[in-house]
């Protein structure tokens, strides 16, 4: 892998070919064996003369000539997730995590809300931002979004998100849209003084998703949303670098990055190339999640996402798919602070009091997590969470 | 899949719920049955009441409804290939094709020189367009690449590319790098009347890339080349819309979403998004390569690449690793036509007389192939080819 991914030869160069190696060379740094199987974990292995009925799985960490790379996010990721997925004597191969050097954090754009910029937008503290996805996925207008948006806010919850699966059709022009949101969310700050965060899904092309950016600025929105895969590094750069706002990161399609174990990609290594290129919030999915993820790897994936690197001290994970205040202690309890987002959809919508019930509940849950009492003990004298609990504990 | 990746709702909305449903869903228009498994593929699944000892594996086609993406690349993936990876009843899901409306065609940017537009720039009809990679992939100076590229000029190459390990690095400035290989490349111009294609590996932020690409197009140059995955599909289109060069895609990274073989992207789906977005030439690997593919699955990339979609006839697939001569005869069998690139490494830098021995002997092998004489008749009567038989015909 170390010789693929850099200066290994297969012909000789006239001169200097082994200054080149000690100069462009990548180092193994450790190996850890792992074990062994006796099945090859994916198909087109190939181990030569080695051939044998025993596969060994190792964690091996190889040091990449910072000279080799540059300060490049895309050129990184090329040099540490190129075709080394595709190397015949590999079984199998997951980049388990990456370390930049300091200069990433100095030259990169990285994040430029974060966690503190973001809840100062929203003006929420100390506890998470409890927010929700407009559903269904596609086909409301403007105004029937904005409809179920005056809902949402009268609700109480702090932040709103676009479904990923809507972005600018013809039903929901993107302009259209914002203005009726945004008309909306201003009424509701104009009363209460708090503005709800919407995310308004901006993927496109760069020009339309720096002009939709404006379009949102313009009209008081404070995020933007982007499917970080379907855009690619590059765009949301592009994005970044014209960005006034908190960029939300869908990850949508990271599953087949990711799901074959032996594969692809640990969220721990992919989430650090999205903030290196700016993104302050990073989908993490949720504990008993209605996905394919388990939980150890939802809460790998949060505490990563949390972790300093160069350039941020953490951003905020989103929590999503079939939360309600259920999974708030488990969650607590794995991270130790409240530096995130919970969005839920069913459990806010699916409350039997209604949405302003299934907030509440959700607060509820949370503030039980926090002061560690029971959910059911808290349930006693707190209404919302108690008819929650009646509506989806059934779940369990 | 359908609902999910539509209009489904999983709450009432009030109102045009039926109605919602008709303009937006997705249908299923085709299933078809291959079979089970007593296993399931990925971990993660959850087939609910139906949990059972047996997953069935079906090939399913789906219409998604137009209007619910619009003309848009990136918002196309999301759609087709987002949040289906990880749907809990699905053991594991591979997107095998997609279709695009003729729309795509008309509105995309699309490639813009393709197979006929590059063989002009090259001046090569009628047979594979034959290249090579400079090696090693990282380490040279500008210096030290331009006498590599006056060697395989020389030699008779028509096509050249960068490593796509290298781009900017310190000790390799793209100006420099493109300067100095220029000049080799106009000399030899100037004495033969042939320009050889040097594909420049711009990869990089969106002004980056377009800047490198006015970098090579000032001084002559006939390709800039991308590393697709690095960039994203949103990066590309960004290049594209500004580029009057051929873009050659190269495609490391994508075993992460192919290499398993129940899960992400087939490549006959995953090359169409690229073609979309404008790129020209596109890697396919090669038979008997070094890498992890099977033959079967480098032939019906190879077809998909060259078969007409909305908004080009067809574009250049690019096959590499481990070629030389001896893939010549299969390649031309599978593909019926020679609008190819062929790049050989070793296949050149490793003839026993050198490199200009090396091209000789693969453009000999394509003739041998397209008059359909086998390789070791052909080779009786034409040096370099049969001198590559006996240098690498061991490998078999």
């Amino acid at each position: 892998m170390a010789g693929e991914q850099s200066a290994s030869t297969f012909v000789d160069v006239p001169g200097e070919s082994e200054e080149l190696q000690r100069r462009h060379g990548a180092e193994v740094v450790g190996v850890t064996e792992l074990g062994t199987t006796a099945e090859p974990t994916l198909p087109g292995v190939d181990q030569g003369s080695e051939t044998t009925s025993e596969y060994t799985r190792a964690e091996v960490r190889i040091a990449y000539p910072v000279e080799n790379v540059g300060v490049s996010v895309p050129h990184l990721r090329t040099t540490v997730a190129g075709n080394v997925f595709e190397m015949q004597p590999l079984s199998g191969v997951r980049l388990m995590d990456i370390d930049v050097p300091a200069a990433y954090g100095s030259e990169c754009p990285t994040p430029q809300f974060g966690v503190e910029g973001t809840r100062e937008l929203i003006g929420v503290h100390d506890r998470p931002i409890i927010g929700t996805i407009i559903k269904p996925s596609v086909g409301l207008s403007p105004d029937e979004t904005a409809s179920l948006v005056e809902t949402l806010v009268e609700a109480g919850v702090d932040f709103i998100k676009d479904d990923e699966l809507i972005a600018d059709p013809p039903y929901s022009r993107f302009e259209d849209r914002v203005e009726a949101v945004m008309s909306v969310i201003d009424d509701h700050a104009d009363e209460t003084g708090k503005r709800v965060m919407y995310a308004f899904n901006v993927t496109g092309s760069v020009e339309e998703m720096r002009r939709r950016h404006d379009v949102v600025k313009e009209a008081g929105g404070t995020c933007v949303m982007v499917s970080l895969n379907s855009v690619g590094l590059v765009g949301v750069l592009a994005l970044r670098q014209h960005s006034d706002l908190p960029i939300h990161g869908h990850r949508n399609g990271w599953g087949a990055l990711s799901r074959c174990p032996q594969l692809g990609f640990e969220y721990t290594a992919y989430q650090k190339l999205w903030r290196l290129v700016g993104v302050d919030h990073l989908h993490v999915n949720g504990l008993r999640n209605k996905f394919t993820e388990s939980d150890e790897s939802v809460v790998a994936s949060a505490q990563a996402v949390q972790r300093p690197i160069p350039g941020d001290d953490g951003i905020l994970p989103v929590f999503s798919s079939g939360q309600w205040a259920d999974q708030a202690h488990d969650t607590y309890a794995a991270l130790g602070n409240v530096d995130l987002m919970y969005l839920a959809g069913g459990g806010i919508m699916g409350h039997p009091d209604g949405p302003a019930g299934g907030v509440d509940a959700l607060k509820q849950g949370w503030e039980a997590a926090m002061a560690d009492v029971p959910l059911a003990e808290y349930a006693e004298d707190h209404e919302a969470l108690r008819r929650s609990m009646e509506a989806f504990g059934t779940d369990e």
